[in-house]
């Protein structure tokens, strides 16, 4: 089969990332300064998100933490949207982050942070959005229009944002830039390696139960893997961090299990990642891994290679195995992966889905 | 079938909640005032516990934020216990909880935040441990020894020391004062209901996908909800906000997934989990509901009313129709509730599973 010949919006938009975080990086870049001044002597970061823009949200909380020093946490949005608590947040940076700028609960999320003495900095793809009019600041990412419903390239723009936040906020704002300028050559590298991916579908296609599993600055792209699986595939995916699954779920691997494995190269989990591949083999379950080293990769079932990037900025390169991986195993399953079912590019968190015809995933 | 032949000391320990969180409360009230003071101008708490504990401490979250409109967050344990993060945390109060006080990555997380400066407070069921012996104040929970390795009262009893501890924090700590006096009768209320929840042990028996759903004060319930059906009878569930699963999960929900929905009687979130039943039952799950008001209940397949008492603090009784069905379904499924698969006393979230003699679950 030639996967030209079917090419999916999905597809189509997963080969342009090398070009949109390019493009995001060098917007957003220079404005580095800016946010540093507009953050002034606030000392917390908050989040405020909803699926993959959450997940993306989740590599920002870790990177402020880890690379920036800076005390970050995602919010329960709820606490804004349904309980109206007024916090004091005059001494935290709200950071809300939708691809569309138009969804509702993000917005209403932002008023609130706002209305709670926060200062609002916007990450959408859209410049003319509510979210980003009402910011103090938006970092708009470069993705250009993206059709299929599940979100790729404005993930990475997302990712991309989120960097140049949280290396504003470092005490050495270009310490990370060598990396960062790295990253659009390396996604074009990992794009072709696309048959590395194909015994990965074969592993996926049947219908025993997937966990994914990452952990630390890894875990937002396991997170967003097992979404884009279940959203995609159709299939009930767990994406959770090692620890968690240590903890209690590891109960429930056997035999007809697939580990979806996700580690960067380098820092402190590989090793930890690599002990659960071995574990996770030895409780009979299937283990496919993205990304770690080559340790990591020989302790797997499957081993893809990932981007030749530092762990800090390695999520960018990622998720990209991974969403090529989704794309091939939804036509293998006979479902169109720019449209899954039951989804539209809408986000609604509070009535029933699909009534809405707002175009605004988040 | 006499339960009472076959008490397992899993139910025996559900039975003793009644009194256990009355003398954790007994206890642990007198303490605000001195909690008020070690807090001081500290204006942030972030909360570090895995597994049970950290169902518990997603509770205390909200009633943190909710009641009283202090900033909370729930702490990534690897930025501390991997990475090594020098955060400032001098505006901070971190607050382990941990059951045994022992479990190796909660201790070194507290030593981490004493190193950034934090003010630490320890929510642990055993006064002897490293955690109580190294925090500037200890909340010793009164649940007495637990022998079944799904925690129940001494989750129940951590709950009763978050909102003791968030009360402290809030404008007038005594407000909730008169709800939490009621709540152990009504813990004795909702034990006497067992007839109750038979039912839904009929309809959770099969083998297809189950979900556990919630949100904003009940959400810690119901991801206790699916970690005690996953470890104690071994099947994948998954717990979520109704938020999240609107937001993609919910492509999958479909005939043979069972829903768990739990919930308050009273808030603002009631009617959002009515609606949120009466979609799933319209995608053709099986819809059981825990709590809610009589709308919510007659929306469900089957509805087991809750405790009596206010969404701030319902949590506390809202899971104890949940752990006698769980117990029930162990059994049912011929599983040993008190023991469950690959899983001890033991919280390890860095090595192999069951290779520990240390008795430390969080």
């Amino acid at each position: 089969m030639n996967p030209g010949l079917h090419a999916s919006m999905m597809a189509r938009e997963i080969a342009e990332q090398p070009a949109t975080v390019q493009r995001t990086l060098d917007a957003l870049l220079p404005l580095r300064k800016s946010l540093r001044e507009l953050a002034g002597k606030r000392r917390h970061v908050l989040l405020v998100a909803r699926g993959s823009s959450d997940n993306a949200a989740v590599y920002g909380r870790y990177l402020l933490e880890t690379h920036s020093k800076v005390p970050a946490a995602l919010a329960a949005p709820s606490v804004a949207t349904h309980y109206h608590s007024p916090i004091d947040l005059s001494d935290t940076v709200v950071v809300t982050v939708s691809q569309s700028g138009r969804t509702e609960e993000i917005v209403t999320a932002q008023r609130w942070a706002r209305s709670c003495r926060a200062v609002t900095v916007a990450i959408t793809n859209d410049p003319t959005s509510p979210l980003a009019a009402e910011a103090d600041a938006a970092l708009v990412t470069q993705a250009g229009p993206e059709l299929a419903v599940p979100a790729t390239k404005s993930y990475t723009a997302q990712l991309a944002a989120l960097a140049v936040f949280a290396t504003a906020l470092a005490p050495d704002p270009e310490a990370l830039d060598d990396e960062l300028n790295r990253v659009p050559g390396e996604l074009a590298a990992v794009l072709n390696q696309r048959s590395q991916v194909e015994p990965a579908v074969d592993l996926l296609a049947g219908d025993g139960p997937i966990l994914v599993v990452g952990r630390g600055l890894a875990l937002g792209t396991a997170l967003e893997v097992a979404l884009k699986l279940e959203e995609t595939c159709l299939r009930p995916v767990r994406g959770l961090s090692y620890a968690d699954l240590r903890h209690g779920p590891i109960a429930v691997v056997t035999t007809g299990v697939t580990a979806v494995l996700v580690s960067a190269a380098d820092g402190p989990l590989v090793s930890g990642m690599t002990a659960l591949a071995d574990d996770l083999r030895r409780l009979c379950a299937t283990v496919i891994g993205f990304g770690g080293d080559q340790e990591f990769r020989a302790a797997c079932d499957l081993g893809i290679a990932g981007p030749r990037l530092s762990e800090s900025v390695a999520p960018l390169g990622l998720i990209l195995p991974a969403q090529l991986m989704v794309e091939m195993l939804a036509r293998r399953l006979g479902l169109d992966p720019d449209a899954p079912r039951g989804l539209a590019k809408v986000t609604q968190t509070d009535s029933s889905p699909g009534t809405s015809t707002r175009r605004d995933v988040s």
